[in-house]
């Protein structure tokens, strides 16, 4: 009957399995573990139907496009003529669609009950959303919402708001981090901790996971925005893979791509992203955390034999925190290059330093940093290089390279430039820690605000109803308002990612500035809210099981590394003074007339009694009250920081006294500069939103977000006069109605991040 | 020779070592493990010379007073014979003093060199001081401060003002924990941690620091301030040992002694003391953290057999988080004394859990909590009790028994007020943390500082000299005034902790209100203040090695164990408002006129013009400025919020909902009410202080304190046209000049905290 006569009636069968399985484009290791031990075991499939069905149960094979469309149809045609689809399970629906083919001929196999329950068995290990998905192709409604509809919007609704163009990516890690394979656990010991990172790096390099940022040529998929949601959504769950995915691909993958050349190219990206070539990114040093530039490592070209010998002068230069340092084969390691005696800069070259069974190699020194307050299946360690010989070659020279003379030559003649070129690649590993900071508030704010719903407290009075501590105001205080902020950075750290990935060199100096701030205010805010979670739930989020243990000793760092937090804000307002100046030297006098013009007529309207004193709720909940605020802080910081530097120089005061001076000065105004982008970003994402039930809770949270960051700042508008104590006053009160309208919707926000229940993990935020 | 002829050559070789040994009345394990081992192989010791010291090498017995008095006398009159005694070893001196006593009978022993270096060795083990004490005996100077000149005070003065009348339990403590068996490691399997900590721990109790809580008549040493400051002084090392040590003679001992009678403490107290019984507080419940009233547990009387039943109802309500719980042979267990059907409220009853072979008794179930955020060492867990019975001379009955009858009784008739006399014993807990709270601050910043003083940062230009990070205003601005709140807690915890070791019963409302408030205030402070100092070593300080990991994740739970900080705030807010009524009550309207004429007349005075706009250092640094803002804050927030307390009761809101409306007011009234109470302290200490340098310190490092509790609320002070914005600009210039002044000093203020090196630990923090 069915006019593909290509599938027999066993592979028909497990159709509508394996079309769900590969639906949302992965294939989990304990599925694939499952299937392949199931399949051997069918008395009802021939081996021909076996073969067929076992090459698509390896995650680097998918179904061809047009293989995957067959089956597709196939589906369509046999399922829209069974009845009630919806209901039945996708082994009933196989079975039916098995015995209606026309190769069918009565195979009494399909009958046996044993089938049937073999069937049920690889449903239920591929699980859930299988109704859901099959529903979607045949064109039925999905009726599980039906316990959500107590929010003033639809959390899945919301939840694709969230995801965006990113949805298919996320949803692929998503589906891999909720295998038993990646389950969080709290491992204690470094050594077993470290085996278990390593082998589900291995796993994520086999499901192609390394592959998203590097070009197709030599077999990359040539999405290098989508390998920052990767690690975006991995760090929902274990950070330790997280980071070490992030040294692989991207610091070592990174460096190799975007420092090196053809050669290295052909020679390295497929067995990096395969996992096969593991490197490690050595550019610390003990004494030189944030100062790159004075790096003590060296490179000497020789020219007799065209070689570089890398050389660490003592024992303190040795490389420091060095992420995959004891399981790498190679390391991309950063030292200045001297030529003929001249140094050229910081350049980096790829070091050989373990062979295949993994032995150091001679020169090369490794020691583990042992344990870490979190991160323990990452094992960072240092290295040392006791003049480690490698041929010219492995010198990656996109930027800086030396001729067949012995001369040293660059496409960037001002090493100065030359030097932050290369070190743009850092940019990106920013805008990822930003977002990862922002999973991890996330996980403990979905956690946190579970346990508020479920958890019981008396209330004084015994004799009262007990109320969850979620319905305490000092418990919404606590909470929503962090949310609100996890959302705004969510929005501008992901508009952050699209800009870094469409960017081109022009752009990349505002980008800089923009994820240098970003990083640091959302890995603070991090750090913040996952305390503020962990004692919202008391004793219990104190146990290991509940996550916030790990979430926290994990996170914790992000405010170091890939640059230390308080110097990232300096390079910001640096950025932004420099911006500022030039703007006034490119367009004279007239820009300076412009920007005080503005700032003038702000002042009037701003200092006007009414508007200092307006408390009504309209006004504070006005969009345009907090964009002039922000602006208006952001300005005023920024002419005043201007104004005193200048005044120190013309003392001549030393510019690196005059930066002591002004260091406090400097912060605040970074701080003013990022919470203003953050807005921006904020609004777009609002703008561009066009459902409305989603655009008002989101535009709500906006107004939450907006009033935190003015209270936690009132001070200094209250003593630049421009808002009153009554308004101030009038705010907080804002913000605690605000709170309560939210709570509400609170959960409906959590569940819009769409974080599996497998990952949250923590026994007190799920159902018992 | 000499005049006392009771010690013989060898003995007197011997003797200066033994003497500076027991100077701090304290033998560490490690002490005397090397002396046993090497005194039996000193040949020129006869088996006489050798029992009479061996003796002397038990901690449980330290040498009377009379026999160290023979001991100083003999030192003194031989000692001061010898020329140049400071510049002597204490090997040498003891060979001098054997060889010049009239027993001598040139024995050729005491000439070889083999007795020389053994004597040495031992002189070299026991280390350190040796000389000082020897020196401070001999009225000779010690001139070992030199390196310490370059602050404006003497540290190791102002650590004797710091230690006060404690110094002597103190520096037991500290000699302790620098022994090597106290050695701070980071073990990161549970089991092999919970084994360190159980051996240290009878360690403790070996050496006599179980005793100090306790009564002599049960062979305590009655010192319960003393028991406080032990705890204190752990802290500053492990905390894992620290709360073990609280748990088994604070919690466990404090419930015997403190809530039973003759009986129990005849019975338990001497063992509990040793560590031969060791006990768990089962008092919280899953599901009742911070309401014991509500606790599920019951405790039924049976009169035909004389026993009591305990059970626990449901799987949900067993005993949660008890620390103690794998290895304790007994259980104070918190549940409803049931008699005659009639409920007469929470009591508590010892019941015993495990045979002297560590298995569970029948009925009693275990369960490990698992691993946790920090305090590994310490095993906690979940009791569950199915109808244990135990004998009815079991229950801890000092406020509250059965009679021969089986009729109940008690002393206190009102079951509220009994209620809250039996939870009296955990405000020593709330003090004790409170002050563990503080040394962790201590030992945080210690490292923090030293290492900024350390680290060398680049300061953008490469051609100028590195600076030290601590020379940095944000560096500064992120330390030092955290270090000024440190010493403000110091002092008002001690005070606190004086207070309740001399308090009678009617204190005790009072101390609780503070108790609560100063605890609350501490560990939050802590948990900021750990974390601070992780960021500021960045990547240095995450590695477990230099000690925040553990600093941080230990302590981490004190801002929730005895007593979660939110609920502790709002009791002190009850607390201060019950108080603020009744004395209206008592006093009429007098009270009320004259409070409002008090505030009248502030308000003149505060609100002129010339006040909220005076700029000038000198009154900023007034300490009568400092009091006067304090007071207002506290007084302005305790009037608005009787003032709306009193409206919603008005309008008929049930009282629950009112607190809930006013719950984020009572917590700043908590804060004010204790930041108050801290500045009290921080005053009465200074004044007590008769040392001119010392006082001059600690005077400006309480104007920092003032002036950073200030900052924090000048939100407040500016909405509540307290301070006028210029004022509070100029505040904050003043704290940036503290900050800048105290950088010189700030090494010996870390200094005067008198935390061993040992103890330290943290690489970072120490000279390579």
């Amino acid at each position: 009957m069915t006019k593909n006569p290509d599938f027999s009636p066993g592979v028909l069968s497990m159709l509508p399995l394996f079309y769900v399985g590969w639906s949302d484009s992965v294939l989990s290791p304990s599925e694939i573990k499952l299937i392949h031990k199931k399949l051997s075991a069918f008395d009802f499939l021939t081996d021909a139907d076996k073969d067929y069905l076992i090459q698509y149960t390896d995650p680097k094979n998918p179904p061809s496009k047009e293989t995957f469309k067959s089956w597709v149809t196939t589906l369509k045609e046999n399922a829209n003529r069974l009845n009630n689809v919806e209901k039945k399970s996708l082994a009933d629906i196989g079975l039916e669609i098995a015995k209606s083919s026309t190769s069918y001929k009565n195979n009494e196999l399909f009958n046996l009950p044993r089938t049937k329950d073999a069937l049920y068995e690889i449903e239920s290990a591929l699980g859930v959303n299988g109704n859901g998905s099959l529903n979607l192709l045949l064109g039925k409604l999905d009726n599980k919402q039906s316990d959500l509809e107590s929010f003033s919007f639809d959390p899945k609704s919301l939840q694709n708001t969230l995801d965006g163009d990113q949805a298919e990516v996320i949803n692929r890690v998503r589906k891999l981090i909720r295998d038993p394979f990646f389950k969080f656990e709290h491992i204690a010991d470094k050594e077993q901790y470290r085996q278990t990172t390593l082998a589900q790096l291995k796993e994520l390099a086999k499901q192609g996971f390394g592959a998203y940022a590097f070009p197709s040529e030599f077999g990359g998929l040539d999405k290098i925005r989508e390998s920052i949601s990767v690690f975006e959504t991995l760090a929902y769950n274990d950070n330790s893979l997280t980071i070490k995915y992030g040294v692989q691909f991207g610091l070592f993958g990174g460096a190799v791509y975007g420092l090196g050349t053809k050669r290295h190219h052909e020679l390295y990206i497929d067995p990096l992203t395969k996992g096969e070539l593991l490197g490690c990114f050595a550019m610390t040093e003990t004494g030189h955390g944030s100062n790159v530039k004075g790096l003590q490592s060296t490179a000497h070209y020789n020219h007799e034999n065209k070689t570089i010998t890398i050389n660490t002068p003592t024992h303190e230069d040795g490389k420091e925190y060095i992420g995959n340092a004891l399981h790498s084969q190679m390391a991309a390691v950063f030292a200045q290059l001297i030529v003929n005696g001249e140094n050229h800069g910081v350049h980096c070259i790829l070091v050989p330093i373990r062979d295949k069974d993994n032995n150091l190699l001679e020169g090369v020194k490794a020691e583990d940093n042992g344990y870490k307050m979190g991160l323990n299946g990452v094992d960072n360690g240092r290295l040392w290089f006791d003049n480690v010989e490698v041929p010219l070659k492995n010198l990656l020279n996109k930027y800086g390279d030396i001729s067949d003379d012995g001369e040293y030559m660059s496409p960037i003649e001002n090493p100065n430039k030359r030097f932050f070129t290369m070190l743009g690649a850092l940019v990106a590993g920013r805008v990822s820690v930003g977002l990862a900071g922002v999973s991890c508030s996330k996980t403990a704010l979905a956690i946190a605000i579970k346990y508020g719903l479920k958890r019981k407290q008396f209330n004084g009075n015994s004799k009262e109803e007990e109320v969850t501590i979620m319905d305490y105001p000092s418990h919404q205080h606590r909470l929503i308002p962090l949310l609100s902020k996890t959302y705004a950075y969510h929005f501008a750290l992901r508009a952050l990612a699209d800009r870094y990935a469409q960017a081109d060199e022009k752009d990349m100096r505002k980008i800089e500035t923009d994820a240098a701030g970003l990083k640091a205010m959302a890995t603070w805010h991090n750090t913040r809210t996952i305390q503020e979670c962990r004692e919202a739930c008391g004793g219990k989020g104190y146990l290991a099981e509940n996550r916030f243990t790990n979430l926290k000793s994990d996170s914790d760092i992000f405010t170091t590394f890939e640059g230390d937090n308080t110097v990232l804000m300096q390079l910001v307002a640096k950025g932004v003074l420099t911006e500022f100046k030039q703007s006034f030297h490119n367009e004279g006098a007239m820009a300076i007339l412009r920007f005080l013009g503005d700032k003038m007529s702000n002042t009037i309207a701003e200092f006007n009694p009414v508007t200092t004193r307006n408390t009504s709720f309209d006004h504070l909940t006005d969009r345009a009250f907090h964009r002039e605020a922000f602006r208006y802080r952001y300005r005023k910081l920024l002419l005043t920081l201007s104004g005193r530097m200048n005044d120190y120089l013309k003392k001549r005061i030393t510019p690196f006294d005059a930066f002591l001076k002004c260091q406090m000065h400097m912060l605040e105004l970074a701080k003013a500069y990022t919470d203003r982008y953050v807005l921006y970003e904020f609004r777009q994402a609002i703008e561009k939103c066009n459902d409305e039930k989603n655009s008002k809770i989101l535009n709500k949270i906006c107004d939450l977000y907006c009033l935190t960051v003015i209270n936690e700042n009132k001070a200094w508008f209250l003593e630049n006069d421009y808002m009153e104590g009554s308004k101030t006053k009038a705010i907080r009160r804002v913000i605690s109605k605000l709170c309560q309208e939210l709570r509400v919707d609170v959960l409906g926000l959590v569940e819009a991040w769409g974080i599996p229940n497998e990952v949250i993990a923590a026994p007190i935020a799920l159902d018992d």
